[in-house]
């Protein structure tokens, strides 16, 4: 018997948990015997323990005969503690359900092998499939590409400009979308803006509501020059905060007060005016980071579409108007293509009003996300 | 006892019939007695017979004790013939049962007293108020303000852009949107474009989809100059459908070549490149044009926001990204206003999906519509 509310239950749990787990993806592990919950675990927030060990720890006599609720594959990796799947199995579980197979070259299959091996029933849930991956999506892009999950954010007017003529952009949302960014942020492992945007807003890119997180996710500046002055909030917080700032070239004099006051600088290839962003996201990924969060602004999101990098994008359309004199959200792409269909393409994943404004999730249809 | 299924049916029936009943608003009439529907009428083509008429046409025989479901408050004006209050009455329905008043001020309230003075229960049915304030917003807005109720419609890439850099705009939108667009036009006594999109855009305006009417929406043409030559699609159809220029001089050349093949030239004040909208809007209230659907460009939104003159703006907007070099849906507004709060604000009233399109209606709030 299988019952889907169980496995609702084990999706929202880790849905909430995303940003929380370290290197790990968010998992939920859910154990059920005679139509009770006797465990319930999530990953821990180092990405360790697993959520299945943290499920398990808290009925281990009960376990025998009953069935595990679990969001992602269990692992099949050995180290110095046993697999996932090999603790279930020997602990006597009679039923495994769970939605995806883990992505990892490395498991991707055999935690159910080593499940069914052992006479363990394991049973796919693909009615939760779409959202199980979701879940993991940052996890998945990182172990197949190395690179992280980019969404992209931005606040617009509902003609698409982010900010008046003069520059103004506070606030073109309302109090309920910015509280919503808040959750956004929690949910990234890092937070990027280009040098423009450090420039002009000042921002200080960390969690102010308080949803129950201890840590704050990596700030990430882009500064081809070195046109950030060791000055502002981010500068202020850097003892508070981890900060990365990427440059094409060290040995310019700010750098070392940055430095000095504990910021990371990376150095990665660049030309004149911009870095390699490529080169970027597989050192965000290397540090891992699996779930990044781009704040803007217009140059940064023209040259992450230009070179494709940009997995989702989401907009929170304010009830303003502003004219063609506002400033676009996206800047100049990059050739001039003469059919509309050579443009970048997006599509509706999700809708949801906040307040007055209209968030609106547009993702890229990928094919390199393949999981379970 | 009101049996609320009734009146979500006449709501449905008039909401389907907005764009066909010449200047009356649409509405919908439906006599039920001991559960059965006996009765259903709607507002004529040209406005008349009013739905109350057409309903009782059915059911004569059977009318007396019965309850009438009307999306408006019947008419209490004498004229050639009686108002659809004193043939209610007069006939024996027991009930009345309606939404809203009639926005005129020569009825407003007059027709449900008829009633009431006759006996007839009345029943205000405060559940479909909005929906049935919906239905008649341009009659209400035409009989209030002179003006008709506008909605301009735009179809746009996910950062607010009309068109390429080139001026190419098909198709931003897929073609759910652009049937979509079909049915507005339906739902409209005219469409009105600027100068620019008739000469750039050679469009047509009609309604090609057959959703029932027989008749199309009369076309509405500006040009402050004479740069609309006589020649396109809209000039090669003026004997097919209804065409009305308006222009800030008509002693001009081009002018009596397309009066000679059909159009209405009507001439308004303007200034050096721009007519005065209040003028023209005032000039198509007149003619009867209660809702009116712009279609376009840039500049003549942009025009209508300065004056503000928009009731109700539709975008399509379509999963592409045009970038900062696209052509913004509207234009420049006057004024440089130093704060966001300073800028035109309208209010989220309805999104949905066509494909991939999301459609969303933003609708500015008003306290000049008040009816019922």
């Amino acid at each position: 018997m299988y019952n889907r509310n169980f496995m609702r239950i084990a999706i929202n749990l880790a849905k909430k948990n995303i940003g929380n787990t370290g290197i790990n993806p968010s998992v939920a592990c859910l154990i059920e015997k005679d139509n009770q919950i006797i465990g319930i675990g999530l990953t821990g927030e180092s990405g360790r323990p697993h959520a299945e060990y943290n499920a398990m720890s808290k009925c281990k006599d009960q376990i025998k005969g009953s069935t595990v609720y679990v969001t992602m594959e269990p692992c099949s990796h050995e180290g110095a503690t046993p697999s996932c799947a090999r603790i279930l199995a020997e602990a006597g579980v009679a039923k495994v359900v769970s939605p995806i197979m883990d992505p990892n070259p490395v498991v991707n299959g055999k935690g159910f092998e080593i499940l069914k091996n052992s006479g363990v029933e394991v049973f796919i849930d693909k009615e939760h499939n779409e959202k199980a991956k979701r879940i993991i999506e940052g996890f998945s892009k990182k172990i197949l590409t190395g690179k992280p999950f980019v969404t992209l954010k931005l606040a617009s007017s509902l003609d698409g400009k982010i900010a008046l003529n003069s520059g103004k952009s506070k606030w073109i949302s309302g109090i309920e979308s910015r509280r919503k960014t808040q959750l956004l942020r929690y949910r990234n492992d890092a937070i990027m803006v280009g040098s423009k945007t450090f420039i002009e807003d000042n921002p200080e890119l960390s969690i102010r509501e308080n949803f129950g997180r201890n840590n704050q996710p990596i700030r990430v500046l882009l500064s081809s020059d070195c046109k950030i002055l060791p000055k502002g909030k981010i500068f202020d917080t850097l003892k508070s905060q981890k900060t990365i700032i990427f440059t094409g070239y060290k040995g310019k004099k700010n750098w070392s007060d940055w430095e000095k006051a504990g910021a990371n600088l990376i150095q990665v290839k660049s030309t004149k005016n911009s870095l390699d962003l490529h080169a970027v996201l597989y050192q965000l990924g290397s540090m891992g980071i699996s779930n990044l969060l781009v704040e803007g602004g217009a140059n940064l999101s023209a040259s992450l579409l230009n070179e494709n990098l940009l997995d989702r994008i989401i907009i929170f359309y304010s009830g303003r108007i502003f004219g063609s004199s506002g400033i676009s959200g996206i800047s100049k792409l990059k050739g001039e293509k003469v059919f509309i269909e050579d443009y970048p393409h997006f599509f509706i994943e999700e809708t949801r009003k906040y307040g007055n404004d209209l968030m609106v999730s547009w993702i890229k249809k990928s094919d390199n996300l393949e999981s379970g």
